[in-house]
């Protein structure tokens, strides 16, 4: 008899069939056993009748504790009461192992108890559930660009030269010379968007900040795409339809999964291109009508964005930021030199800002300048300069924080739940 | 008139289109121009004819160099002689921006400035070809995990110690404490496994080693699945059912790819399952019988893995290699103590190991005993220990690294060619 996995039993209906897993949890009540079998892909109820099965397998099962791994034998029947639809009528019960003392109890933990214990907190169902709606959230990325013809170009993660300052930057020693670890993939995504047109990269970015908020982590995800021939509008419009495809792929593909974890759908249900976009000269004038002292020139802090936020209730741009508060690369409004040409997507319900991008500097002769002005080691940026050298062109791109929308999308209070093993400010195990 | 890109031309015929995109190169013959335009998703021939446009546009089509970047204006023709069966009748040209004495010109170069002209190298019709089997081949593998229910887990890049010995680790300050480059992500992967049932991983690993060979990168990328409830032989199974997969993928898709790379597809059209086993004792015998002097107890040298898979001509696997020379968190075979329930899978054509994996330790005590062996740090593995105090199950699992599996899938001779932007000994630039 071939094993099944649960998330399967729907198609094993009246059948005898044999489940690998371990047991969540276990009820009794004297001549019944029910146990909660979890196998990774679901949770099933396995109902153990003292009268229907053997005394040494009634006994095994009522002696199971908590985490033990367990080969189960059942009949499947239709509930319309259980949450996947189905349950088991035990048959025969191997035990694998028997756990003893699981430190995770049903009990509340406190938060560095389960941040310690992280390995086994995945088991659990609120953890497992934020982890597949990152899957799946992750999956729609790559999927949305792959639709559309982007070549994944994989940035290198050890790099020579800082991309936006060094106070932040992870150093370590490569042979005869200093790395650093990269903060973002964009100069090289640039490189790629020259020789493949429409290019992205997925992969983990490092930032050494002393920051302890909820929202912040040292190491996670980014999806950064880079778009030859594109100026800010169309790179807007791409953002847009980005998020509103993976908003829409996470409700239709894990709405169980946000239904445990306990989100209400229904803003994001409204995720639709177009987004409004507002300059940031209308965001510092809504901080300012809220009677908040806001001085032009400054990034939004996090309590500035919370203010903007809280009039849309959809994902919305701000868009066009002094040139002073952003990287050298920025491309000047030439309709405007005091602002750039670029763009950061909030998000709702508080959750502040989830893509930053916008459209690059492609004029040699400025570049070169701009490396000057923020004191930068030319000789590193040689190969960036180059792009503008042979064949430049306008073009666009930007960086989503994987673990920031899904903080948005899952409703979640803080980003350590988002990412299966969280690095934050002195945290590094497990 | 919106724009379209080479690869979609043959929906466009007989219309007259826009292209974006750069000069790859250009002949000419008085009163006609050949252009041949480039936009990162292929190359299209565009024609100028004097008689037929312009004095001005023939001219500004003349005067063009390599890497120009250009926007061009035409009118597409089916031609079975042309490389994708279509070319441009040009009707208008604009040029962005002219390219001055771009570096690599068609003339042979070195390999040392090629890869000091990756970020442009990488335009080159060869390396823009490898590049999108590249891509081909990990969307093929991530495909193939989420079809069977896989979870990705991305595993973390900094982690607090050594997954197999510290000699060849990047080390880097993380605030108060040391931590180190990820060298697998194996370990998080058992923990997955445990809370997912099947997991993997898809990202960037560090190895510091002073190896300046053909098939060695210092930063290179794996694919790492882990199965709970798997032993050796199935975990064998799945790795032939993947590796089948991707060359069948690769084949279909990425055909015209390998052909202007070069590669004769004849061995890699038999790649199927079931790929021939080898015990470790029998490569052995394959060696002595070379007459090559093999001590048993030994990893294979690069050129003894040349030596046993000249015997082949699809992948295959060499199991059960002595405990010796595996890590401690192999599972020994109950059958024979002395070797490992492991395998590796070599390519053939020369190419070598392209996976490494197996069965884990899943005995609470063993694996504790061979953590005391191998002189590692118990406290660091503590949780790691924890995956066999609640809930052990025996699992499997494996590494490919994607550049090995792509230097052997498009038949290369070097790595370097086979990542975006290498990182090798000593080399860091760009």
């Amino acid at each position: 008899m071939k094993a099944v996995r649960i998330m399967d039993l729907g198609n094993h209906a009246g059948e005898t069939v044999i489940i690998k897993g371990w047991l969540a949890a276990k009820r009794s009540s004297g001549s019944i056993h029910f146990l909660q079998i979890r196998d990774g892909s679901g949770i099933v109820q396995g109902v153990a009748v003292k009268a229907e099965i053997s005394s040494e397998v009634f006994s095994l099962a009522g002696s199971l504790s908590q985490e033990s791994s367990i080969i189960v034998k059942g009949k499947v029947r239709e509930d319309k009461r259980a949450p996947g639809g189905y349950e088991l009528s035990l048959e025969g019960l191997e035990l694998i192992s028997l756990s003893k003392d699981y430190p995770i109890t049903p009990k509340e933990h406190g938060t560095d108890f389960l941040m310690d214990n992280r390995h086994l907190w995945l088991r659990s169902p609120r953890q497992n559930a934020i982890m597949k709606v990152r899957h799946e959230l992750v999956k729609a990325c790559l999927d949305f660009f792959d639709e559309r013809g982007f070549i994944k170009i994989d940035a290198p993660i050890l790099t020579p030269a800082a991309c936006e300052g060094t106070t932040t930057l992870f150093e370590t020693q490569y042979f005869d010379q200093k790395a650093y670890l990269s903060q973002s993939g964009q100069l090289y995504m640039e490189a790629g968007a020259m020789a493949f047109g429409n290019v992205y990269c997925f992969g983990p970015t490092f930032r050494a900040e002393k920051s302890k908020t909820r929202r912040h982590l040292i190491e996670f995800w980014m999806i950064e795409p880079e778009m030859a021939y594109c100026d800010l509008d169309e790179d807007m419009r791409i953002q847009e339809e980005m998020v509103s495809y993976i908003v829409k792929r996470v409700l239709e593909k894990k709405n169980a999964e946000l239904k445990l974890i306990g989100r209400d759908t229904t803003l994001l249900e409204k995720v639709a291109p177009p987004f409004p976009r507002l300059s940031y000269d209308e965001a510092v004038e809504i901080l300012r009508k809220e009677g908040l002292s806001f001085e032009w020139g400054s990034d939004f802090g996090g309590n500035d964005e919370t203010v903007i936020a809280s009039k849309f209730d959809k994902p919305f741009f701000v868009h066009r930021f002094p040139m002073q508060c952003k990287a050298f690369y920025m491309k000047q409004d030439p309709q405007n030199p005091k602002v750039a040409l670029c763009a950061d997507m909030l998000a709702p319900e508080g959750y502040g800002e989830i893509i930053g991008g916008g459209q690059r500097e492609d004029n040699l002769e400025v570049l070169e300048e701009k490396i000057k002005e923020h004191n930068l080691p030319k000789e590193c940026y040689e190969w960036y300069l180059d792009l503008r050298r042979y064949g430049s062109v306008p073009h666009s791109g930007f960086g989503m924080g994987i673990e920031r929308a899904l903080a948005w999308i899952c409703g979640l209070d803080h980003v350590r739940e988002t990412i299966p093993f969280p690095r934050m400010l002195y945290r590094i195990y497990p």
